[in-house]
């Protein structure tokens, strides 16, 4: 039988006191070429970044591998690998190597990062009934934007001076960096994006293809000996809350009206009609942190770092493994929580 | 401006006390479906071991990303993921994690390898002119061995039995292994790889397909402080060489005669017509070691430890840079060595 594709269950595996974590994205499935370069190779970092700092770690180094069709022009992979860079420069993570070959079919990339351990090593296993369940920002934009992409939305490229002073920073800001770069879906197109307002498209968009990932944060709960469990929320609420519980042989309550959900998610929700509570709980490819706090060290919480977001947000209470995952709404009534999300390892979905 | 996608000219980088590597292959490119997913998956950590190999390291751990088409049937994926654990066992590296997401074209792998450097590191710029020019091994199988597959020879997969007992061995005893899966291209067919012996075509295909990597060589290397440069022969010797020397800043001399060629390469190159030593300069995919030993330690070669091959092999030396790369043949005649080989960066080849 062979291994499991992780480590015991965390985002990135222990080996020799280092922190090793790898990921993939596939063209078609992760991006497609249509999205600007700069912005993947930013994104496929991150996506490893968020992985080590669920840990708890601090990364030191990356290794990059891409498979690259003879038809990709050469102006996209510099522009990608400017991505890449100006992503590993702003954590400084060094970039020590790697391969590109050729592909017969689309662009693959995958990126190996290597980190540091902090002085407590951050894991999924460690909630236990009582604690406070939190995450660190608001959800469901990532998944606001990827919907107004597949709906006519185009991004295009950032030119030099813009690529060279591209940095991560809030939604809202980087919402706005975005705007002059967004193309809406053409009049008469039968895209069902159009005539969403585009300060909100941009927002959306701009969280879905330059995520980022919360390293001060994880910093701040692994160093303070905070968090009695964590995990980056990159599958959906729905799906990796169920990892942890499942780690930490737990259930928990999550409480409806807890859940963040920006200003500009909330008015996808609306559009696409759909519960604004759904679209957080499962839409994906968040990177905030899911973590628990025992109620005794919850008060340390107010040293939480001032950063990009407005976290952290009290989501819900881990309880007894008995009682499954529930979800309580406001009027008081208890149902079981979905297990919204996508399950790249079982090849489902995305 | 993008870093190189490697460290500095050398197989594995460096950082913070650790050799890594990262390999990446492509369906249609560096393998193909038809071939035994069990010994794809063994020659995808063979191809990183290599590398660690030539760095005089010692491979600890390993990480695995896999993009997955939906087609693709599941017991392929578990054979492949048999044979790359058969593989990581016998060299005791641990498999610790990865990824597994899903493709929207042709599978993709990509291997990341984590070494501990040995005593001393082996590098590609340490040659010196008077310096010993030596390969690990024969050369010319592996290509002789892909010729095959792509002129009608197959190989079907090995049962569960075999994979479990499947282990590394010398050429010919692999050959032997192999020949009961082979299937010579049909009656009537017009691949032009029919009526070739059977015995040699196992032993050519077994050297493509299970390649191995020049682990103890490459510590004998190391640790005795032997070698004054080294690096894996990947894409040919010509290719290969020449980026010695370049790092090296050196020229070198190469005794046409002295090239090691198996008796099964020499057999396929006068079948196809080819230059024994064009397939064994240019062939790649050998995985063999290029190393250079400085007269005063030549005699310690004599320590070479008894493995599964025949070599070292002194196959020229190491002469000053304004002297190039040359070739120089029985008759005493030189001529300049052309650059035979693919470059997989510069995408002009597999």
């Amino acid at each position: 039988m062979p291994p499991p594709p992780r480590g015991p269950g965390d985002d990135a595996a222990l080996s020799e006191g280092r922190l090793l974590t790898a990921d993939a994205l596939c063209e078609g499935v992760h991006f497609e070429r249509s999205e600007p370069a700069f912005l993947i190779g930013r994104k496929a970092l991150a996506v490893n970044l968020s992985d080590v700092a669920a840990m708890g770690g601090r990364p030191t180094a990356c290794l990059l591998t891409l498979a690259l069709p003879q038809n990709l022009p050469e102006s996209f992979f510099e522009a990608f690998a400017d991505g890449f860079a100006s992503a590993a420069a702003e954590e400084g993570v060094e970039w020590i190597g790697g391969d590109i070959v050729r592909s017969a079919a689309g662009m693959a990339i995958s990126v190996t990062l290597v980190g540091v351990p902090g002085a407590k090593l951050l894991s999924r296993s460690g909630a236990r009934p009582g604690d406070g369940l939190y995450v660190s920002g608001p959800l469901g934009a990532s998944a606001g934007g990827r919907a107004l992409l597949t709906r006519g939305w185009r991004v295009r490229p950032p030119n030099r001076r813009a690529m060279s002073q591209w940095h991560r920073t809030g939604d809202v800001r980087a919402g706005r960096r975005l705007e002059p770069l967004l193309a809406a879906p053409r009049r008469g197109s039968s895209k069902s994006g159009r005539g969403f307002p585009r300060p909100a498209a941009a927002v959306l968009i701009a969280r879905h293809l330059d995520p980022g990932a919360r390293l001060a944060e994880a910093a701040f709960l692994a160093g303070g000996g905070v968090a009695s469990a964590a995990m980056d929320l990159s599958d959906g609420l729905g799906l990796d809350l169920a990892r942890l519980c499942e780690a930490s042989g737990t259930g928990a309550l999550v409480l409806r009206e807890a859940l963040p959900v920006s200003r500009e998610a909330r008015l996808w929700a609306a559009r696409a009609g759909e519960d604004p509570f759904d679209l957080a709980a499962g839409g994906g490819e968040d990177y905030e942190l899911l973590f628990t706090v025992p109620p005794s060290r919850e008060p340390r919480l107010r040293g939480w770092p001032a950063g990009r977001g407005t976290g952290p947000f009290l989501i819900g209470r881990i309880r007894p493994r008995a009682e499954g995952l529930r979800v309580v709404d406001a009027a008081g009534r208890t149902s079981k929580m979905r297990l919204l999300g996508y399950d790249a390892f079982r090849l489902t979905g995305r």
